[in-house]
C-alpha cells in the first residue's frame, strides 16, 4: 500500500481553501490531472469525443451525474471543491475562475478527468533528458495545429499540441518513454517540421511564450490537455467547467501505477 | 497502401447473402471485431461501461445514432448487413438469429465495434506458441468469473474470461505478446489458480468445452468478448443486437496496424 498522505492532505488543504495557486510540482509523484465538466445533455458526445481522440484526450475516469467522487482515482474526493481554481465557461465564452463550484454545480453535470503531461515529464527527466521549459521554469510552447480532430456531435476542432526540443537520438528516446504511457497523451505526434502540422512559426506558439530550441536540436509535438479546452470553447455549450491551467486535480494514483491503469480489473 | 480486397469481397459475399457462416480463419490478417448495439438512451451507458472495462470491451469504433458506416475501421460498409449472422435480445432475452437487421434497424441505434482474441491467436503463434484450440479445431473454454465489472448505469455483471493452457515460461511469453496489444483484451488477467477468480473447475466451462491443460501447463486467463453479450442479456434492454458467436465483422484494418490504431491521429 503506497502512502497517500501528500496527495489527501494537499486535497484537503485545497478544500478547506488554504491552497488556490497552481499544482505544479506539488504532492510529487501522484497524477495530476485535467478536469472537464458538461451537462448529462452533452456527456455521450464529449466521452465520445474522448474514445475517439485518445492522444489529446486520455480519459483516467468519468463521474457520472448525481456524483462527485472520482471513486477510482481518488476515494472521498470532491470534484467540486478539491481543484485549487477552475475556468467556468456559458454559451462559449469563459465568464470567471472560481476556487470552488459547489455554488453553480448541477445534479446533471457529468465530469472527465484526463490524463497531463506533468506525468510523461518526470520520466523523461528520471532519463536523464532535459524537460527545457522546467530548466526555464516555465511551460511548454502550446500551438493550434491544421490536424482535425475526430469530430463527435458538436465537439470538433483543431489538435493543440506542446513543444519540447530535443537532439534527434534524445527525440526517440522521448518518444519510447512516452510512448509507454498512453494514459498521458502517449508518443509525440510530430517531430521536424512545424510547417507540416499547420505551425507557421515554432518561436510564435498560441498559448505561453516560446522555449528556446539549441542549435542540433528539432521541436518535437506531443498532443496537448488544451485541446478539449479549444473544443469545448467551440461547441458553445450552455453550461461547462474546466479546471484554470496548471491547476490540477490531484490524484491517489501514483505515476508508477499508470504503467498497469488500464490492464487493472480490480 | 495495404491491399484491401480480401476483406471487402468477404463483406461483399456476406452482404449479398451469400456467406453465412462463421467468419473464423477468414480473411486472414485483417483485424475482425465484436458488435454490440444499443438505443441511444443506453449509449452513454455502454460506452462508460467500455471506458471503465477495456480489458473484455476493447472499443475500437462507435458508430453514431443515424449512420451505419464505420468509416475509419471500414470506409462503406453496412453494421446492418455486413456481418453474417446477428443475434436479437428483447426486455433480457435472447429472441432468434437474423443474417441481417435492416428490417428492425431503428434511427437512434448506436453500434460499438469491439476488438475480438482472434487478433492476438495469431501472434501467439507466430511467436511459435501453440493455441491449443486452434489444434484441436475448436473453440476456447470461456468461464464466468467472480470480478465484477466495473459497473456504469444499468451495465453490470462478471468478468467473463477465455482459457488458454501454457507451461509457466510460455504463459510469460504470451503475455508478453497479448499485453503488447490492448486493443484487443491485452494481457492474461489471472494464470495458474482457477479457484482464486471463483472458477470451480477448470474443465468445466460455462461456454464451449472444455479445453486439454497437460501436465506441467497451467490455465491462463484473457479477458473475453462475452462480457458485454452476459452484461446486456443482465440490463434487460428492450431491444439490442450483437453479432452470433464467430460471425464477427471483418473490417479493413490489418492486424498489424492495431499496434498504432490508438496512436494515429490522422
Amino acid at each position: 500500500m503506497h502512502d497517500l498522505s501528500a496527495a489527501r492532505e494537499l486535497r484537503a488543504n485545497i478544500r478547506r481553501g488554504e491552497m488556490t495557486h497552481n499544482t505544479t510540482g506539488m504532492a510529487m509523484g501522484f497524477v495530476q490531472a485535467n478536469l472537464v465538466v458538461v451537462p448529462q445533455a452533452y456527456a455521450f458526445d464529449f466521452l465520445l469525443f474522448c474514445q475517439r481522440n485518445p492522444k489529446p484526450c486520455p480519459l483516467l475516469e468519468v463521474v457520472e451525474a448525481g456524483s462527485v467522487e472520482p471513486a477510482r482515482l481518488a476515494p472521498g474526493a470532491d470534484i467540486r471543491r478539491d481543484l485549487p481554481r477552475y475556468k467556468v465557461f456559458r454559451d462559449g465564452v469563459m465568464t470567471g475562475e472560481e476556487t470552488g463550484v459547489s455554488h453553480i454545480w448541477r445534479d446533471d453535470f457529468v465530469s472527465f478527468l484526463l490524463g497531463c503531461s506533468y506525468s510523461f515529464e518526470k520520466p523523461l527527466q528520471d532519463a536523464g533528458l532535459e524537460v527545457r521549459h522546467l530548466t526555464l521554469n516555465t511551460r511548454p510552447g502550446v500551438f493550434t495545429t491544421n490536424i482535425p480532430c475526430r469530430a463527435a456531435g458538436a465537439f470538433e476542432g483543431p489538435l493543440v499540441v506542446s513543444m519540447r526540443p530535443y537532439t534527434p537520438e534524445d527525440a526517440i528516446k522521448a518518444a519510447l518513454i512516452t510512448g509507454a504511457l498512453p494514459e498521458v497523451h502517449g508518443a509525440p505526434i510530430h517531430v521536424g517540421d512545424p510547417a507540416a502540422i499547420g505551425i507557421a512559426d515554432v518561436n510564435a506558439p498560441t498559448y505561453s511564450l516560446p522555449v528556446p530550441i539549441h542549435e542540433g536540436e528539432v521541436p518535437v509535438f506531443w498532443a496537448c490537455g488544451v485541446t478539449p479546452q479549444e473544443v469545448l470553447l467551440r461547441a458553445r455549450l450552455p453550461l461547462a467547467i474546466t479546471h484554470a491551467p496548471g491547476h490540477m486535480f490531484v490524484t491517489d494514483l501514483r505515476e508508477e501505477e499508470l504503467k498497469v491503469y488500464r490492464e487493472s480489473v480490480r
